[in-house]
């Protein structure tokens, strides 16, 4: 019988490596699967040898406490592995084949599939729409922080990488088309960044640098990032970004001072409902960021919002933020005719084309977001050290693959 | 000298026709004109002899005391007219030209003009981005509920008919096309509305019924408009569409009533900032509607925002709506992957085509609002019964034209 | 053992009833079918019972032998059946759903189906992208102008009716689905036509009149239709469109009598490689429908191509056509800044909304393209009278459904 | 009075420097003026001395006899220049700033120009929507191969440079923001390239270096560019292309040794009607170029045309070129479900957002297509050798601004 050891959630403030069962081609009972879900037959689903997994900043959430998670829920949705074995329904993917797992899980087969929204996908939550692995409340998928996982649905989700030696050698950058990558690239994308922008990222952790890789990708002028944290600022500033030090105050003075204007043609939001407000003590206040960035966008500018707000937040810091309801200030967004995207970056609709760029060299995502890998033994010290700040990003090894 | 009677804003509640100089082509100065307006030349404009001019629901908002209008101000953005003058740099509009205007004053040689955004002129307001004839805080550009108004940049700005006798014969619905049809129209738009969508449109005032009718020239297979005044809710019921009696309650569960399912692939906020709850003695409430909006869409959905929200609101419910900040529940949007558009319509981007299924019979926007012609006496009164919730659009008629 | 009747191609101008096997959860050998796809499993198909299956212009080309098509291809694109059968590996749909087939066979697992682009699958037809059931050179997936027909992939390509009884009802209008009403309503929005557009469509066959009312229900001012044959023109005006009747010459000066304008926004080909020209003997002219909806569209618009073209046309009328190359006057095209979409409708991207439309009863496909329902029996009847110009869909019932 | 000397067409071959009027604001009679065009008013214009004018590959057609262009016309419509004079009626522009022109004049008040399409303006040609600079029948606006030009509706058409200095440091890029960049950059976009996607460029000449250098800017994996042109397939490798050498026969082969697939995601087309075919000796052979973009581009792919194609080619290589006619093989197309943009690249769409990415050093298209500045004096030389196959963007400098 093959060991299975899974990074896990034990409570606020807490992470273990603990055993876990091989995977299955059956959802079985465990810590967070939802009832509806227990028993599903996974048919459709392969088993992969983890080669690279991710810790992942929403996963932080959990981790603090912020959440409703139980304990032992196994965690990590960014996900990258070898095929071992393929469930009697799979058709294209093959045992030996390296492949990217969006971190949202998608059907394939429903109506919002079919319209690329796999981000709310219908048949994979019984709770709602949208699913992940090793998330709280998302149907009880188990997490890939393992050495083993199962993918469902797998001829549809997975990205095959074309050759795999290549792959192998380009795995720290290739590990963030997962999520962080593609997640970045929605916020910008749907900021509305195209070549010759100007451009304001909130937040310069992995998924705020990886929104300003994007958006020097996708052609941006400039790209100025915001963060209270002097060495993600670093980070930024070293493959190109200008940067905002928000401990000096809110950013529209600082973009003038960059652009000769006090705003720019696109806001993304990197940070989400936990985020804090600007100056030397900032304290959290969860619609700062929003509320600056309309001011600091131009009028029919558009913000991309990738990082996460919740329906729920036990420990936000008033009655309002516990119900997830925040202070906007939408008559200035409205004034200046913006538009706002929410919501889970729907993966597959970038990752082949981000891929494509990583392949041929375009890109460097991993140099970009400092990814370090670390054993999976390392994991509880990554995510304490991530949570500190570092301006790094934490690339589990489960199985060696890293070297 | 040619006289010319305007509709003027006296005060809270208050309403007069008070004589105005015949317009030049200069823009002098007068109650709310931006001092670095004053004496701006306007050789590029025309002079109009008003045809049909409407009461506008955010004309209410100044009326009602909700704003800083000067007294005197001189209302109406919404207006149609015959040109009687061109200015000298004026070069294919003539003398004789049935026109409409659309409400925002736009120069059509600035970057937002030139990329279609016309709500958001860089020119034309000394102020910030967007302007509008008879609006405070607008730029000071005179309204046109009266016998002559000044047209800026006329021959970017005008839309003109292409028969005199035609438009004249079609003027109660070719009168909607300055404001309100390409205004619910944006909203439909911008909601994501396309053939065989669902849709819910908040608000059955005029902007609501026109939002209604034109989701369904867009091909919706069901239009619901929910309000809480049951005389709009029959008027939108006379042309097809379904309704929700928002004093029995939130949308939600009558919406599941009709459609089998509680949410709809498209909502439209036609109230904005005066927003008030549902049920029995609905208070002004200004976040309801964008949270009802974001409960009641499905995920993947998208909200279009036409209803007026603005930055500062004096006689807002509490602290944070004086200051235009409501308290949103963007948790729910975010989990739906939702997403959000405001502002101005930009008029310039509809008109035309709007104005091709008018004359061609395809749509009947007058009936639809229930366009009432009065005359510019009787404003006054039209004002008032329009604020007491009459499920009527007026007219004025300043010149007779409307027989 | 059940049997299953099917129509079969048995050489040029020659339709018969013959009796093949009823189908298995494999594609069997057959006539046309690519030895590479004998023996492939359909674990993930269905067994349809036939509700409604209709005849296609585009089966002409192979009945009059204009292709390779071998003797005894069972024939049949346009699908809807009741699921008897249900594969190991279909987990949503269900025995007793009633559902609508796309023509084009989709894995729902490759880049292209990813990107919505189900006309050109490229796991389903090993000679190139893209398949259809019972057509030359598509892989050989039986055609469902039969008793019983295999679908694969049922989960990803089929459309659920979400009520039977009302289904059944509105049967006569749901059969469209599978083909023509998208096709033509892909024509309709690649050619640009939108709320207030001027339309000109190149034939009045079934999908020149689906084209025709797709372009109603997208809100367009007027439609314009242009045929040789009287009795379809007079099936395009029995719903409201304008015709051109081009035995009397080309189209342009008949469009400038309706418009005023010589020229239209938008121009759609539903005609396709075996075009003729026009005037009273017009004989086959392959390219004279591009050029001269090139002449009649205005400068900016574009040209919606559903009608097929080929890569080899033996019967073509010069050596030219028979390698399927057409003289283009690209120069006028170049000249008008016209762009041009090519290519099988992706039935998957409309079938859902039009559903929505017809099950709301915003659209009449059925009265608007005269369906007529016969007996498999009378099919060769049909495919004759169609040939002949019948102003006429035939819908074959073979099991009885449509009373 | 100030002198005014112009490049000149003097026939078939032939260019000379002439000496012409100092431009007024009045289109006076000339070689090439349209009638309807002689006298009209160009009180919005504005005069501007050139700083940077460059020859273009379409000019080549007319000196090459190619067209009925009549002597003394004079060449010219990329122009860079310095505002010296403003018309009565232009508000925005001041004398002093440096603009960029594009090349489509304009008029930004009719239907074409308010959607963003200027190339097909409906006011500055009579014969036909689009005009350009010095080019035959396009309405006889003088060219800007001159010290002086006129330019019209100035407030519409200029693009000013936000920094004087700024601008004259980076002339030899900006230079190339009147016609090559955008309209490379146009055919890239409309090819539909994006991030991660692979690229074919037929044509290594200057529009298609600019097309290669657009798809980098957008992110494109891998671009390919073709030619038969030793020197100018060298320039291309020096920015990063890869490069198909079209004298060792069609793209295909040379693309799958490259990419490993025989197909690309997007095809450009940056030769025109004057194309020639592959191999050792190939002669003129006006469908070849397109032909073989369809051969190479993947199924559901895109083909931007900014190559020229006319209407009219007196020269043709047959009865059928000489009417602009082209044997297309358009059921290549059609079973891959492509698409295609023609026309002249509407530079106003992208001129800002390129002269952006130029000054914030994101792009260096004149190294990329070699530009070389050279005396007014040297242009016939410069037009001799350019037709010779030199891989040089030439660039005229008929007032010294460019040391």
């Amino acid at each position: 019988m093959t060991g299975n050891k899974a990074v896990a959630y034990k409570g606020p403030g807490k992470v273990e490596l603990i055993d876990i069962d091989y995977p299955s081609f059956e959802l079985k009972d465990g810590p967070g699967v939802n009832p509806a879900n227990v028993g599903r037959s996974v048919r459709h689903g392969v088993i992969l040898k983890t080669v690279a997994t991710n810790i992942c900043g929403s996963d932080q959430h959990m981790v603090r406490g912020r959440t409703t998670a139980p304990s032992d829920l196994v965690l990590g949705h960014e996900i990258t592995g070898e095929v071992v074995e393929v469930g009697p329904d799979v058709e294209f993917i093959k045992v030996g084949d390296i492949c990217s797992v969006p971190f949202n899980i998608a059907c394939g087969r429903c109506r919002n599939c079919k319209e690329r929204k796999t981000g709310i996908c219908l048949n994979v939550n019984p709770d709602r729409p949208g699913s992940a692995y090793g998330y709280v409340d998302m149907g009880g998928w188990v997490g890939g922080q393992a050495n083993y996982v199962l993918v469902p649905y797998a001829d549809w989700n997975l990205l095959k990488f074309p050759d795999k030696d290549q792959a192998l050698e380009k795995m720290m950058d290739l590990t963030m088309l997962s999520d962080i990558f593609p997640t970045g690239f929605h916020g910008a994308v749907t900021s509305g960044v195209g070549v010759g922008s100007t451009v304001y990222i909130a937040g310069a952790g992995p998924v705020g640098l990886a929104a300003a890789t994007s958006a020097q990708l996708l052609g941006a002028a400039v790209v100025i990032v915001g963060d209270l944290n002097a060495d993600r600022l670093a980070q930024a500033r070293s493959f190109g970004c200008e940067t905002v030090d928000l401990t000096q105050g809110g950013p529209a003075e600082q973009i003038e001072q960059l652009l000769g204007v006090p705003d720019v043609d696109c806001g993304v939001d990197a940070v989400g409902f936990e985020a804090r407000g600007h100056g030397h003590d900032a304290k959290e206040a969860p619609a700062t960021v929003l509320n600056s960035l309309m001011e600091v966008t131009a009028a029919g500018g558009a913000l991309g919002i990738p990082g996460l707000y919740v329906t729920g937040d036990p420990g936000g810091v008033d009655e309002a933020a516990k119900k997830g309801a925040l202070s906007i200030s939408l008559g200035t967004g409205w004034a200046k005719s913006l538009s706002f995207t929410t919501g889970q970056c729907p993966v597959m609709k970038y990752n082949r084309q981000l891929m494509m760029a990583i392949l041929h060299d375009k890109v460097h995502i991993a140099k970009n977001v400092n990814a370090k890998a670390i054993s999976l033994e390392d994991a509880p010290k990554g995510y304490a050290e991530f949570d500190a700040g570092a301006a790094t990003k934490y690339v589990l090894n489960p199985n060696g693959y890293l070297s």
